[in-house]
């Protein structure tokens, strides 16, 4: 267990490598090389830049690529937030392991690779409204368990998670980390009626009340109101950053899962890349207010890293061009 | 040439299948027995539904692939419109059959074929401030072009055009299909300095000035306004449509190309998915007035297809999971 204690993770999420700018800017000096008109390429001139400074690496390479799905169980579930009852999240990973899930079929045609890390599903999390979610050595094994899961074989991850109940986590978390009050973060996850929604919002206020004393420090924030997969999360994204592996971040769950890492360090998302922004109502709000702008828009709101999978292939095509386009003298082609 | 007169070429325009709602059906009820809350794939559920409507198949298909980039030249250069020579035109063609253009690179990660077609490049269309740019027979040979390229045998197509100068005749049959003046319209292209983009705003005035009596009739704006390749564009979603296969639009010219066919049909492009909305401003405006939602923003605008290549993974993705997800009971996942 690579954290024993919450200030070995902290002064881990303190000690963030920087990027490699020569890496970025040599990607960004050949772009204006290419057979095209200079910036038309749009994002995906950007994103082989992202990549090259992230891998530290003037050519990135995306011979590896990793789907991670952390499941988790929600004590929080109790106060009826959820459409689903709890035992879809094991069913679920019975599914990703059977092949019938959405997030086997998105990874197939990303040629990525796919990890679904079951988190202790017998044993939910604490109820918010009650209790913390995490106590430290539970909050920090779960931290641990993602950290391990990310090797510095990989050049590319997606991070997803599966938890039945966890929106209410991860909008409670962003109201403790952004402000602004239950309601504004929280939204239908899989599809609570009215009074559903009026019950999840009445448990993060209470959530949020119980808990004050520890919301200043984000990693409070994480253990108090978070999950074992959202632990993971927030754990994987340290690891990868610490590796040199660009992220694609998946929905709101995900997203809120990472945030603590940005409020601990300025730079702590930098290495990451919002896939998608999703139809849950905080997910928009919270990107926003991380000032990450995402890459696709299509009223996804599944989870299981289904976003960050799709978003896999306009990574790959942002490679490709960039590697592979013939520049304007050796295409014979005339510039302005 | 399948139309030898304006006349046939009309009634191809007002004969166009109503795609298969059953198919679409079918598809909409099977999603809502996959193994994820309903409606939760957003657009890939949508999109899966679009394919089977115009495949006219409850199962559809995506094993062929196909990328057209049709390339012309433009007599409206002369007015100084392009930030390029009209020689890079020839030269991209030559770029594209040596695997050197970012189409080339798209099409490759989209698993598509691609086919190039140069439509008389050493023969501009007539500079449209002074004569049309088609007459009848030019106009209708660069249809029937269009029309002749898509095949019965391919399950998706993307088009896409080179052709230096020619967002000026997109913004220009933009402002005389949907009214607001030239200036709306009109954007850098290639990247025009303020002058260049003073004299694009010139041109259009003058060609919709110099015109005005042809403009009533959407086939008289293309041949009058367009370019070979926008007519060929045209021609080919047309054939699209008659052979029962989807379309993705890529960018502003491409969109303006296929747009007289909405004005000749209610229905016309519904056959048509904008696969993005590119950095040339009068492509989102033209897009609302289609009422085509893009799929991507990436601010793009290259052209080639690049923006409808870039989403064909997009739409593989929603087949796989339509096709290849597990039902709630074939997993034993636990309704609502």
């Amino acid at each position: 267990m690579p954290f024993k204690s919450l200030d070995e993770l902290r002064a881990a999420c303190l000690d963030l490598p920087a990027g490699s700018d020569t890496a970025a800017k040599a990607v960004a000096s050949r772009q204006d090389t290419l057979t095209k008109p200079q910036g038309s390429l749009g994002r995906l001139e950007t994103i082989a830049a992202w990549l090259a400074r992230w891998q530290g690496r003037d050519m990135p390479k995306l011979d590896r690529v990793k789907v991670f799905v952390f499941a988790g169980n929600h004590g929080v579930t109790a106060q009826g937030v959820s459409a689903y009852p709890s035992e879809v999240t094991v069913q679920m990973v019975a599914n990703f392991a059977g092949g019938g899930a959405a997030i086997n079929q998105l990874a197939r045609i990303a040629g990525a690779e796919l990890d679904v890390i079951p988190l202790d599903l017998d044993h939910p999390t604490g109820d918010f409204t009650q209790v913390p979610a995490m106590d430290e050595k539970a909050f920090l094994a779960a931290v641990s368990a993602g950290y391990d899961a990310v090797t510095k074989d990989l050049d590319l991850v997606c991070f997803g998670e599966m938890g039945i109940g966890n929106t209410t986590p991860a909008a409670a978390i962003s109201a403790a980390l952004f402000g602004g009050g239950a309601e504004k973060w929280t939204g239908r996850g899989t599809g609570v009626d009215d009074a559903g929604l009026k019950r999840k919002v009445v448990a993060i206020e209470a959530g949020l009340k119980r808990h004050a004393a520890a919301l200043a420090d984000p990693l409070g924030v994480a253990a108090a109101l978070g999950g074992r997969e959202l632990a993971a999360i927030f754990g994987a994204t340290l690891a990868a950053r610490h590796l040199g592996i660009p992220v694609l971040l998946d929905g709101f769950v995900c997203t809120a899962a990472a945030a603590p890492l940005a409020r601990l360090h300025p730079t702590g998302l930098s290495h990451t890349i919002a896939a998608h922004v999703s139809a849950e109502s905080g997910h928009r709000r919270l990107l926003e207010a991380l000032g990450l702008p995402p890459l696709l828009d299509l009223g996804m709101r599944l989870g299981e890293g289904s976003g960050a999978c799709l978003a896999v292939n306009i990574v790959r095509s942002a490679l490709e061009c960039h590697a592979r386009m013939a520049s304007f003298a050796e295409a014979g082609v005339s510039e302005k």
